[in-house]
């Protein structure tokens, strides 16, 4: 099994996390976002026609979406469990993911930030602005959530899930880019906890074989 | 069971497909997002803490995030199933759910554009070619999977899955915003197949309680 994965991609990084919980042994190969190595005909042609990361290869089984990923690993490897099998339950964790995924995330990765800069000719002080008040807006949320629900130390109760695969990525890129996140204590603890776990650790940018400072 | 929806929104659309599939009878609840009623604090508090639409409301309680409310209605209303359950199957399902969730519709929402307007102050020249590009490259990602995989009439194969619950309101919002989508073949066949059936039909914007033109 390989993982075409960019040590700085929270996308990435959630599917690390996911496949360290696991204990799934695999490939790491990097594609280089910055360099648009993503972007690559034979990537594009037999990895990822999407032409993003991350992608899983399974022998002859290619898969990309950091979410679609995690649940084909809850097929295959369902030890432990990421996604619960309960109806309620289960949507909470999906809900969580999707706020992250879908509403956090996305407008905040390398390719709209690059547009904000190259095409937009935004000033460094306009493009942190932008990023930040995604982040405030999304952790919010996130926070609310949490607050309905959270009783720790993981998003939701005694063991990490697909939520914690989603947080921890995106609270390490709000850290990098300076995001303060005092508001959002529960989401802090999470984190924090999460980093002492081995797999959290393993998945971490800087212990990836692409890593640069 | 009640779902909260504002008529133009196409996250609020996929759930109201996958509703009318599933002949399931709900009360449609609408928020008119242009004018900020999901930020009330009562809905917030009470209905969606994520602030945003669509929600799901079934007896006490209440979920977010369109692809979680289908899930979750996939697990209370089995029939037709629109997650297959086989892992590959799946997979492919939800890989293309996920760009269309996560990277083609949530740069292109209304407070986005509403940021791009009232914050950056763009022309409605720069608005319009921030929309077109993310959807060229969005589309032209789409196009590339259901090469690999569609043979019609639906996304994956005879009957409509998640997947066209995501593509159907993605193509709607883009003609709306006069997108030209000649390079596309295969997911206007899939959308025009698909606005022939009466479950995509009824879920339409148009036949909404409030909408407006």
């Amino acid at each position: 099994m390989q993982l075409y994965s960019f040590f700085n991609s929270s996308t990435s990084y959630r599917v690390r996390i996911a496949l360290a919980l696991k204990g799934v042994d695999y490939e790491c190969v990097p594609v280089n976002i910055r360099t648009g190595a993503n972007r690559d005909a034979q990537y594009v042609a037999h990895i990822n026609p999407s032409a993003v990361v991350p992608a899983l290869v399974d022998g002859d089984f290619q898969l990309g979406q950091s979410l679609a990923i995690i649940d084909y690993l809850d097929a295959v490897y369902p030890e432990p469990r990421l996604i619960p099998a309960d109806p309620l339950e289960r949507a909470r964790v999906l809900e969580f993911a999707n706020l992250i995924s879908c509403d956090i995330h996305p407008v905040n990765n390398l390719r709209v930030l690059r547009y904000l800069q190259d095409v937009l000719k935004l000033t460094t002080e306009q493009k942190d602005a932008w990023y930040r008040h995604w982040v405030a807006e999304g952790m919010a949320a996130v926070e609310r959530l949490l607050a309905r629900s959270n009783a720790g130390p993981w998003c939701f109760g005694a063991q990490p899930t697909l939520a914690d695969c989603c947080l921890v990525p995106q609270i390490a890129n709000a850290h990098r880019m300076g995001c303060n996140l005092s508001d959002y204590p529960r989401a802090l603890a999470i984190y924090r906890h999460a980093l002492e776990h081995p797999a959290f650790d393993a998945a971490q940018p800087q212990r990836q074989p692409d890593y640069v400072s």
